[in-house]
């Protein structure tokens, strides 16, 4: 790591967001989290494909302008670049780094979720500290090799972790939704993100899955022992417990935070693993499993609820369906963005 | 990474094994599994506390002599010192750093398991320069960021996993101990190293507890694919599916090879997990668990055979309880150190 004042975190005002020939539904999860949940210190979307239109018309939230250009952006004065897509094959696109570096040459700081760390690029570098800038990368882990201990059940917070039927199923939606309630509520909260966009929204978390294996359990468990005088402690799940490629990570984050109840989250139309293939179990085995899992940590622990993401289905399906649901599961059913999330806490009882 | 011919694989014929005030049975992993596995390899021990005396003395295996210091090592013309104990603390000690140093200045190469990398440690790598030698960081992992895609259940092989009630059960032993029997009888195999002491015996592997969590699973599935056209590959497992650190590797290896087999590894004088506490579930509720979360991606995989470590418990009672497991179980159940691991395969119809 660079041991350079140009090199941490970033707090943004007014950030662009980077999101060129992508801000659309299924496109940015990244930049819809922070139009969703951190609007006020966005400024504009760079998005040459919708110039001119608004985050509400493309995403159906926020009123946040669409411009074409780190130059068109100038007029709002921004603070921070924030990179809010994935590059094809892992590394930098030559026409990014053009991006990032008049960014640069204009004062903004660069946040970036990228795998590839953009503090360990040589160009980059050179000209953050050209121009004076600071770089993020959300995803670059604290190292100081802590063990978990297994002690993450001992502390006296309720803690509520959501775990999915699959990725991008709406998890770190369901945990902010409902930190947000809770803290409306009068409760004490933290909401403990583990991935980069989650991270960007609340200014620090885990970024569970760039953490290295060993240590997973315990950065977790260490966020969990920090923040154990607030009432409740949202952690924010990844992936699945029967995901091909991603399960480990969502155990390692399972154990470390002992959690007290799960929200299971699900997409209704999602029957096969996104981008890998092979069909999702049913509902009621993945609830057992999940819940035997999480009780050799916290013998209480158990699913309260689960959480839907019915995008695309028309209202009356949709509430067809988790009526469907409920029955089937003997489970509060819900979902948080389109009904609101008070029904998740419906069988925790200090709610 | 230090783009240098002084860091990478080192293959020795002649190496020492730093344990100093440490080699004995319980107290250095990686010094006895390379005297079990490696003995050609290895020329003598330093560990001034039992200087004098040979291996077999001390763990009842190998003919290895011990000796006092590096300079006493140098009359049998070393070619390579291996880090054979963790750092208390997990940093190097001083006096650690002056023996590397001098075994590099009499031409050795250095081998270490350590978290804590001696390639990015600056003095150690001045004088890797200065005297022309090679540092081997066996933790170090491919940095190629490849993610599972859930298809190592489709090689033609026959992929065997350990799984473990817990850490340091047997899981590495059990694994070289049923490669080794396949090769003997004539078939062609892989063993695949997880942990630091395994890849010093092979030669290579996958430091699965270094690896980045996102990739675990597939730098495991990436290795499968690789030794795909061989019979049998033998994968060394790591921690256990409820250990409260480690599980979250447990479950990226698991469904990174997607085992046709499982050998279930236990310790019969455990009944908490080591340096946690906490009881061990019962061994028919692993059973089913490990082969629950197998079969989600590999719907045949199934445990079958149970290897006990029985060290410690006199020969009868050892015979007693294997044979109480195995009616309690319906389960092959063996310790291949003490009495081959011949029964271990007895289930796999291959053998």
């Amino acid at each position: 790591m660079e041991p350079s004042s140009h090199v941490g975190k970033v707090d943004f005002k007014r950030a662009v967001i980077l999101a060129e020939g992508s801000f659309g539904l299924f496109t940015s999860k990244t930049a819809i989290g922070l139009v969703r949940y951190r609007e006020r210190d966005i400024s504009c979307i760079i998005d040459s494909t919708k110039s001119g239109r608004t985050s509400r018309e493309i995403i159906g939230t926020g009123d946040v302008p669409i411009v074409s250009s780190v130059e068109t952006a100038l007029e709002f004065d921004p603070d921070a670049l924030v990179i809010g897509i994935a590059p094809p094959g892992g590394s930098l696109p030559e026409e990014w780094r053009s991006i990032i570096v008049d960014a640069m040459k204009n004062g903004m700081n660069i946040v970036s979720g990228l795998h590839t760390f953009l503090s360990e690029d040589p160009e980059i570098m050179e000209n953050a500290r050209r121009y004076g800038v600071r770089i993020w990368d959300v995803r670059r882990p604290e190292n100081d090799m802590y063990v978990a201990h297994g002690i993450a059940g001992d502390v006296d917070s309720l803690v509520v972790l959501t775990v999915g039927t699959d990725c991008s199923v709406g998890k770190m939606t369901t945990s902010i939704e409902m930190a947000r309630y809770a803290e409306r509520k009068g409760h004490g909260i933290k909401f403990l993100a583990t991935g980069q966009t989650g991270i960007m929204i609340e200014g620090d978390g885990v970024p569970a899955d760039r953490v290295i294996s060993d240590f997973l359990a315990g950065a977790i468990e260490k966020e969990i022992l920090k923040y154990g005088d607030r009432d409740c402690i949202f952690v924010e799940g990844q992936g699945s417990i029967v995901h091909p490629a991603y399960s480990g990570v969502t155990l390692g984050i399972l154990h470390g935070c002992a959690p007290d109840y799960m929200v299971l989250c699900h997409r209704l139309d999602r029957a096969e693993f996104k981008g890998f293939g092979g069909r999702i179990p049913p509902i009621d085995d993945l609830v057992e499993l999940y819940e035997r899992l999480a009780r050799y940590l916290n013998r209480d622990s158990r699913i309260c609820a689960i959480s839907v993401n019915t995008w695309g289905v028309e209202n009356d399906i949709a509430r067809e369906r988790i009526s469907g649901l409920e029955d089937e599961m003997g489970l509060p059913v819900t979902d948080p963005l389109r009904y609101g999330p008070e029904k998740l806490f419906s069988e925790i009882e200090e709610f």
